[in-house]
């Protein structure tokens, strides 16, 4: 069983990473921390992680980027791994976990679901390949909520996408009025609705016949699910610097 | 069996109305009008409608909108039907077309086919019940050939949706960049690539669940089969303006 | 602000009509009947319908068959709208609601998303127009864990389609081997995977054309969100029958 | 430009190859081989092999699989490579093939789309680590005159996933009545309808996502584009038995 140190507990991501451990019989949360220390909880919960004396295998966090300073500390002095799935860090703070990952072994990642780092990867082989006969268009949808447009990550796949490319490719988001298609655009198109969760499509349209990739959320909890799978991964890790392509064997 | 003479019969649209009428026992090609008429075919063909003496019961036109004021004259100097599924008419066209049907039958649409019209009368029907709850978005797929975005069908069911609808909404090509959703928005997306024919798609995204309404052509064929189809009906109507609401008897 | 006695209010939906009922201002739950009457919640909770004093304007029912004659007694003395989204009830039971409804409003129905409901529409309207020329598939795709196969619902939109078309159809689940297709099939197919919530397509497959009418439960909120309209609505009714059609004024 | 021999140059796929070779300025049909030799064409038409004297730089065979000997042993003496795309081929003759090529180079391949290919060919790396966490299922829609279910192509993809899980699968075709999924079925669903004209989806259905490839053939051209490529790549390659794998270098 191991143990988890979970950075974050009482947020929306934390509580869903907890009812996502119960499910499971070879990881537990064993203490927490946030800054709210008064939540019903059924393992400890600390507001300043120096204080946090239970013995635990992994840290994850699922909290804000200022919190790297100290779980980097704490991991240091007690050599435990971390897993962060945390986004937003400064170029300075990934020098940092460059650093300790030279020493310690640790995990970083945007997108903890399996099925976009699995699709991601595909497009890392296909991409180049297909963009001679097919042209690329992107779709992603999310909730009537969500402000940014596309969302990260369509970009995510995009990118990968245009690093794929040996030639320059161009985003176009939305056509109107009198507009012959380039082959090198990307087109991304964001569709805003109702509670969607998220969806993100990759069309390969060429003469005569689609290829289209598409992963759909239907919960956060496949953001909960892919952080425990992580944790599990990297208790037994070397130092170093991980991603999801290792924890999946990508 | 239903006679037809048919305007534009060597162009791409005027072959395919002739080889889909092949297939059927209730309606014949039995003459044709085209520039070319040198063109080897099964039936006759005139440069000039009055050259043409060869009895039909319906004139079926897939030329362009300056063959009107000839097509008019002779239908009715003939006491014949007329099926114009030319676009791009004037407004004096049109309201040639208008008096012409006070004493003659004739029809006129901008999309033939069965599909998008089924699809854009139950969209008259439930677009001002599910504006409150729902957040509506239209993707439109085409070939990477076509010139113009979105898609005239695309604003035909679009505009649809906004005539049913008793509040001002705005179309939305294109989101990029931060941009919360406003209700009143109608998302219309542009995707091209490739040879797809056509491809159309109204999403209803609400609290928890998503209605969708697709129509996809697999070739061009289906606007012949809808154009044979109103001349069928054409054949046998009284004076008066018809589309394919009639036809179909939506 | 209506005011709700659930009935079922510790159960699975029960708990969510309450979350839902919170996002609104003009309902709310002011009491709960069910068998544990020990949970803890915001609203009195009582094991015994008859123990309710507490005033109510409709009785919302999500819990058992044999829960149905105590609610109809109490609903009769105390003159109160019923909403029923319990299923399998049996022929002597429906004759009850039937007769209670000559004197008092009810309100049952075995799908309480709009979406479903509008689409259960639809096809009343489209089905035996379309027959002629469209052969019509069902794709219906649940979790892992269901049970039946079709999905009840899918059985639903399938009756209603059969209803509509005045020719003898027949329902075909899963082909395998040689088998040519007949028009009057109607093919129905349970996709079992994860943890889909629910998704019923039909398809309309024609001559160089397909229609396609998707609906998506996203969560099982949708059913609360459903329910708590039919509640609004059933508020104001005269004695009668009604269901999601009137709700929904379709 | 790469001359090609079309073995079954009149049939319905020949047809779409020579429309298909004008497309292209790397590549011609130089002349053709059929039954017919009085069908009008822009090139020479043969009913014998050994009658053709026109040099060539590949032989294309969209025939039938008694053509086989004949081919082999013409193409043996002109040291001409071969580019199969007939399927049905003995256990015997397929032997022959593998003799072949052990001095001549020869192409033999099932289904000739790119699409279906790479599809093929990401299922053969993602299939085995995907299937602990997700459950397969597979649907593919052809138009209403098909008489086979599944396609052959739903099975080869199908028999990809199998062969890549170290595990027992069954297929499963039609859900009705209870069901309980077991994680080892693979649920194959054929849906019949007008005149789709190919389309093979292939889900992993996970806990809170959903990953899905999809396959759409919008015309047999896709079916000429990729044999026309095949051509292209074995005019220059050495001795051996190649497939769409190395001409598309997956």
């Amino acid at each position: 069983m191991i143990k988890v140190l979970l950075i974050g507990c009482s947020g929306k991501m934390g509580k869903m990473i907890y009812s996502s451990s119960e499910k499971l019989d070879t990881i537990e949360i064993s203490a927490g921390i946030d800054r709210k220390s008064d939540a019903i909880s059924k393992f400890p919960i600390f507001t300043n992680i120096n204080e946090c004396t239970i013995p635990v295998d992994v840290i994850l966090d699922f909290s804000r980027p200022d919190s790297l300073d100290g779980i980097l500390e704490f991991a240091a002095s007690k050599k435990i791994p971390v897993v962060l799935c945390t986004t937003g860090y400064s170029e300075d703070q990934i020098k940092s976990i460059k650093l300790f990952s030279e020493k310690n072994p640790i995990f970083r990642s945007a997108n903890m679901s399996i099925g976009i780092n699995v699709i991601n990867n595909i497009l890392k082989n296909i991409s180049s390949l297909l963009y001679e006969d097919f042209d690329i268009e992107i779709i992603e949808k999310h909730h009537n909520q969500k402000v940014d447009a596309p969302s990260g990550t369509a970009l995510l796949l995009g990118d990968t996408i245009k690093d794929s490319i040996n030639e320059n490719t161009q985003y176009v988001h939305g056509r109107n009025g009198n507009h012959k298609r380039e082959h090198s655009e990307i087109g991304v198109h964001a569709i805003r609705g109702g509670t969607i969760v998220g969806e993100h499509e990759i069309i390969f349209a060429g003469e005569g016949e689609i290829i289209e990739l598409k992963h759909t959320a239907l919960s956060r909890e496949v953001f909960a699910v892919g952080a425990l799978k992580a944790c599990v991964f990297m208790a037994k890790q070397k130092p170093g610097l991980y991603n999801m392509d290792n924890v999946l064997n990508l």
